[in-house]
């Protein structure tokens, strides 16, 4: 199995509901430092699995969704808290449309999975793996 | 799958017996720069897969027990070498026990696996991965 | 000349006024991976430039000013942008006054400055450095 | 299951044929920082999965074999391009290789699999993994 | 003093002249993650050293002229040896040149120095510090 | 001015004498990740401050003294504790008499100043800056 690793980041404001978010329940910030992980078994003719300038664009297109933005105000995850866990995934699910949709080339089409991590300081992470 | 991943340290000294070990069979030590990974397939209704506080405080504890030690002194891997592999499987082995105590709160009881991984430098690294 | 320098984090959200900011002017966030260097030309008896469990304190206790807030409610740097810059210089003052305050014991005291760096994201930082 | 993982690295010059690489069609060259993670279900009586020094020296005679080299005149991967997938790819088939004639130690022949990451840049790597 | 860095890197080819060299003098090439800081001691009325945007299009203009090349062909640094050393400088000055022109905005012409790092592997880099 | 800087590690063990060290005051152990940087105002005829490969072995030699060692049984540091700031001066100095005995080759003999940073974890680090 091969896998292409991108990294880019997004900076964002959100406050998060529950007790269990002590202080984090006050409006704050993160940046996300974001791998974006697609894995596949079969590279292409060119020895490649996917186009990584394509795949480049795309994350930072979907990260554009997030970017500069409190999410707090957008009707991305709703009813739930844009926790890195909830956030990893809906990356990884954009990431997986778009693939399906062709947006990564043909390549694109034949990868097994996506996996995303969002590095939200130097101690803590949280990533998301799925099938395609 | 999701994977909350949160990173301490430690700081050890020990020595290990077995000619393969060359000059590392006299006593030395080491920081082990300590990710602790927590995976699992579904988030609780905050939308965490795990109370990253409590999680914290428990990694920080189960280190406890090593934190500036001489482990040649320690009972803690009878018969062993302290190796990084064997102190990976301590680690996670403790924070499996606290996940099923219920240490980790009722997101840590539905978790999958964990996988602990410690890096002895900037170029060496062990992992032990194992399931819940 | 000797530096002892100690990592952090703070997360935070804030925007950021004037055209030059571009969509950093909607309400944003960040997490800034801190690193508080303090130098100083002499160690003491003991052998150290500082104590490092003191200053890990102080450190902690200047960044929870900014902990999980929204700095444009706050009054900390009074009618300026909370850039990057003017946050690491802030903390910089804030530590410089605790040294001069005896917090970080008698070694704070011979400091002879100190640099503050904050890492926005893995492509962007911003340091501050001042005499003591 | 243990991953025990060594850090190297190799620089190397080639191109890359097919309008999918654009500029990178050109004669260029690359750093690889080279993670070679060897995994398995058992430690030997030791308490290791692997002889670190062996699996050291291993990594860095494979490497060698790229080292300071153009790629463009090696006769390595047969007709395709030497992207880094094909090259991560490469580079594990060589470690299984020597795993399996022994050059690893008997620890080496008990694994169950090998994965090689290299980093192309700060932010772009490529991983493969294969069983043994 | 205030210092505002940004991370960027270019892929290039080259060999080089000397026995000191050793096998570095095959045509081979690098990855160089290269950090470029801008120090100054004043910040502007927005509260910024430099325009960060402008500083990463700089950055990036000038190691475009750099980026996938064969460094054996370019007529770069005169008769001498594209070192990890040179090639900082010669980033360095390009910045100097591109803030004097004012291509950084009116910070950029109050700015002290300029210190260019160019990491080429995980375990060697070089930097050049001039002033302005 | 140019620097060139080169990574290695050590692992040793030792105990730290006086209240201030509080548990670290147990015989325990650190991997020193060291970067050892050299600086200088010229190149040389082949563009580079200082052979790099010399000054790896030289750094590597160095670090020989230390390594797989208890430092509370050697005699380095006459009376004082092994703290990080006294082992940053200790290869520092070292390394400055290798360098005016000749032994990173002519361009040692030309350089201006050392500092050596040992990062005893990824949260702390100390440095130590001389001149030559």
């Amino acid at each position: 199995m091969f896998t292409v690793t991108i990294r880019d980041h997004v900076m964002i404001a959100h406050s998060l509901r529950g007790e269990v978010f002590g202080p984090a329940q006050r409006l704050h910030g993160a940046t996300y430092v974001v791998d974006a992980g697609f894995a596949g078994p079969e590279l292409d003719a060119d020895g490649i699995l996917v186009d990584i300038g394509r795949a480049t664009d795309v994350v930072r297109e979907v990260l554009d969704r997030l970017r500069y933005r409190n999410l707090d105000n957008e009707d991305l995850v709703a009813g739930q808290n844009s926790t890195t866990e909830v956030l990893a995934r809906w990356v990884a699910d954009r990431l997986a449309e778009r693939a399906a949709g062709g947006d990564l080339g043909p390549g694109g089409q034949a990868l097994a999975g996506i996996e995303v991590t969002l590095h939200e300081s130097h101690v803590a992470r949280a990533s998301y793996q799925r099938a395609l």
